[in-house]
């Protein structure tokens, strides 16, 4: 059958590659995309590849951008002395959407994971070190994720951070707004109840 | 953002046309493959094209195929007296894995609906015609889905068979295998009462 066939497999391979895409889905979207028009799906094609041309890394934060530096890196309205660091752009755009921190941001694209051979050297962390020393940096506010391998990369950052006498912080972990206690799980619970703060 | 520049809406705009894919999902899609390396999406979109190009229609059942005429057509052990009509290569697709059907099939590429505009001569059955009159076809098994438009499409279809005297059947309407009553819908479940069968 046609699902078999060479092109068609190459093409399974490449939609097995988005996020939380099986075999399943990847057929379902190889059979539409093979369905539609010709001129559809060289559209598709070239969507791809000219958004691909069109985004690049911003010089400074790191954070994918149509514009260099970003429109963030280029705000003057934004608070110069504090840097957000995250893992990944995805949280930048979620930490843009509620729409209340002004500071500036860091992205590492990554986690220092040693199983995987992942050292720092090959996270954004050089520059953001050297954007540090550059510039009036007051606070970096590390927020990568709470996985085992966010919190030491963590610790690592405030440790380098304190050798440049700059304060590291991290962001509060507890129960989520509107959230009941009885949902949050036993890590979350812990940490709420250690990052208790006076009234 | 660059979320919001020209490019990445013109790529969000393709993902969002894969079937299921809605803002959300074409948004993570999109983060992702504008992470990955270049030539890693470049791979992606040629292997669309590649895959556009390879596949093609059956000069027959005008099912998706990358050999003319495709593989069950070809196959010498299918049986020609029989042809399954279905509105989508999909639907081959799982008749095919159930591996019991062993005639031949015939993709209409959708179904008679008025009110869009599409009537018969916008399907594949002025093909079908000229296939079952060609050849030696005795029966015409209409599996179009229990839609109205997929009713109103298998009507035409057995009106159009009997007028080259060509028997035409309907696939069977039931309760699942494995499916307990109570679970049923109404009309299913009249269809199983209507359809029913001496032991």
């Amino acid at each position: 059958m046609f699902m078999q066939s060479p092109p068609v497999e190459r093409l399974l391979e490449s939609l097995r590659r988005l996020p939380g895409v099986g075999r399943k889905s990847a057929e379902r979207y190889a059979l539409h995309l093979l369905t539609l028009p010709p001129e559809i799906s060289e559209e598709f094609s070239a969507a791809l590849i000219a958004a691909r041309r069109a985004i690049g890394w911003c010089p400074l934060c790191k954070n994918l951008t149509d514009i260099m530096p970003c429109a963030i890196c280029q705000d003057p309205k934004r608070d110069c002395t504090t840097i957000c660091v995250v893992e990944r752009p995805t949280a930048v755009l979620a930490i843009e959407k509620g729409g209340g921190y002004r500071g500036l941001y860091h992205v590492l694209h990554g986690v220092i994971n040693p199983l995987e051979g992942i050292g720092p050297e090959a996270l954004q962390i050089d520059t953001l070190i050297e954007r540090v020393q550059k510039n009036d940096v007051k606070e970096v506010i590390i927020a990568t994720n709470t996985t085992a391998e966010g919190e030491v990369t963590a610790l690592y950052l405030a440790k380098r951070m304190a050798e440049f006498g700059i304060q590291a912080t991290r962001i509060a972990h507890g129960v989520p707004m509107g959230g009941g206690l009885e949902y949050a799980d036993d890590v979350t619970l812990l940490r709420a109840l250690e990052g208790r703060l006076p009234l």
